[in-house]
């Protein structure tokens, strides 16, 4: 078996669980990492990670100095979550060959909001013969890419509706900051509003799928509003009073010819009963589908990533969506 | 747009309605069918399933007459269950480039039964330029896509397990006779033995599983048993006495070094209650899932094949597994 050669871009928590997962594979090498941080830079992937595994693979400042040293098939690529602040980043990557599966919230659906970004980083792909994809759990599975591919044995489909409860309680202490736990409901519902909180990529599902279902989306709405504690909360990351935000209750709503085909409904609060993710098909035929319990969050998004990186070298280069590769599966 | 140009291969009732739903797509030209059927060959297709939208498109006896007058970019063939049979059906027409979406059970996953046939279909493919696919709601759908699409977001997964009930009273008259009912149990399971009854290519699906999972079965192994009538049983299309077989309880379980990891359990009965597809996945993370009443089998039968045909062009040539091309969406 030849060896895929695995590096890492980022360094923080999911970063590290991405590159250790990795290289519990038997298909992986890990060949290096970059990060900006100077208190990594230099040292071995092995002694940041603590797994012998690694190797002597080194972080390197720049995807230059790492590539005057080691020829990585694939970069796992989690950093940030706006393709803007991703650009520049990915492009030399994938001009130089490079495949890159990122978990940037906003590559699930590039065309949505940055189509001429999305344009030139599937001409660079091309040019540079690799492939680019953005993935995770949420989005890249659970309320995007499980709902369209139930469709697959559908004759047509009215409608689609998906909702997500997720317990932050159970969650690290970043999502739990994230869904504004502690903030006052009207500071969570203005942060939101200026698109510095809340879940990012939830439009990128909803686009992703009327782009599979071939819906022409009129609108697309997306709404956030604050989850109120009903009484105070604490968990090992925050601390909430009664009547401040737990959590966040996000939809975004497709319509098309102004009739609502599409709604995404995610619930992430804190102490949050019952968490499971919940599917309803109208079509021929219909479809009713409920995970209990729900797709764990963090396991889950590195595995996501992790799995992909097979599948997206077998298909052929440019900017690539999760639903033009094959099939998911654990690799 | 381009169109896909579409024949028919074998005119029985899930031919007609993958024409007929075909012929609902915009993307799809029909162009013409094959049956032996004298009754059939030489009227137009508009005349055989009532549809104007046929156009002008004929009934031909054989490949060879088709195409002296149409070329079809893509042929469904719903004409068997064994590789055997369809072989030299199949191979006349990937050799002349036409890819060929089919319902032949055991084709979800060739290498299982006929590994040399399967290699000479590749080739085939390879040599003509085309692509051969086996698919449908079960197997190429609930009980192998599905689980499998769902492991891709887990680091590790040690077990596998669907179970698949249906109310067989909901189903048309072949399905219901197919099942056993009427028989005596004992009959019945002699014929499951011979391989004369029961549910085809649930051990494709299993092997697919595996396949995906990579997983080395040391064993595969199928049981069959009638499900007994305990009161007497009246369906538009049979009638089953106490004591009688109504149904069957199918199962395949894979076995990895001796130890059980994969187990299909397959129930398709007359009065069925609660009729559901449920999934267990043990890993990390384990994933529970429940398709409430099931995904009903004949229209989504047909949409499966369908749905197939736009991704199947858009592989690499080739004797394809539904893992391999991109995931299922409605087309």
């Amino acid at each position: 078996m030849t060896k895929i050669k695995i590096a890492q871009f980022g360094l923080g928590p999911i970063g590290i669980e991405t590159l250790k997962l990795a290289a519990t594979k038997p298909w992986v090498e890990v060949v290096g990492g970059i990060d900006i941080d100077p208190e990594k830079v230099g040292k071995s992937l092995a002694s940041i990670t603590g797994e012998p595994a690694m190797g002597s693979a080194m972080v390197y400042r720049t995807l230059e100095e790492l590539t005057e040293n080691v020829q990585p098939d694939v970069i796992f690529h989690t950093a940030v979550s706006k393709i803007k602040d991703a650009f520049a980043q990915l492009e030399i990557m994938v001009r130089r060959g490079i495949s890159v599966v990122s978990s940037c919230e906003e590559l699930l659906f590039p065309q949505l909001r940055e189509p001429e970004l999305a344009r030139r980083l599937d001409q660079a792909c091309k040019d540079g013969g690799a492939r680019l994809l953005g993935t995770g759990v949420n989005p890249g599975f659970v309320m995007d890419v499980v709902p369209v591919c139930l469709t697959g044995v559908c004759r047509q489909v009215k409608a689609l509706h998906v909702q997500r409860v997720v317990n932050g309680s159970t969650r690290r202490g970043p999502l739990q900051r994230k869904i504004g736990s502690g903030l006052a409901p009207a500071v969570f519902e203005r942060l939101f509003k200026e698109g510095k909180a809340g879940h990012a990529g939830l439009k990128e599902s909803a686009a992703l799928i009327a782009h599979c279902l071939g819906w022409d989306l009129s609108e697309l709405i997306e709404t956030g509003n604050a989850v109120v504690a009903s009484q105070d909360i604490r968990t090992n990351h925050v601390e909430v009073k009664k009547g401040q935000c737990c959590g966040l209750h996000q939809t975004a709503v497709g319509k098309v010819n102004g009739e609502v085909r599409l709604t995404l409904d995610l619930k992430m609060y804190l102490e949050a009963q019952n968490p499971r993710d919940t599917y309803q098909i109208e079509g021929e035929p219909s479809i009713n589908m409920v995970i209990q319990g729900g797709v764990a969050g963090d396991a889950a998004t590195v595995a996501s990533l992790v799995n992909a990186a097979p599948r997206l070298l077998k298909a052929p280069p440019g900017l690539l969506l999760m639903t033009d590769i094959a099939v998911p599966s654990v690799a």
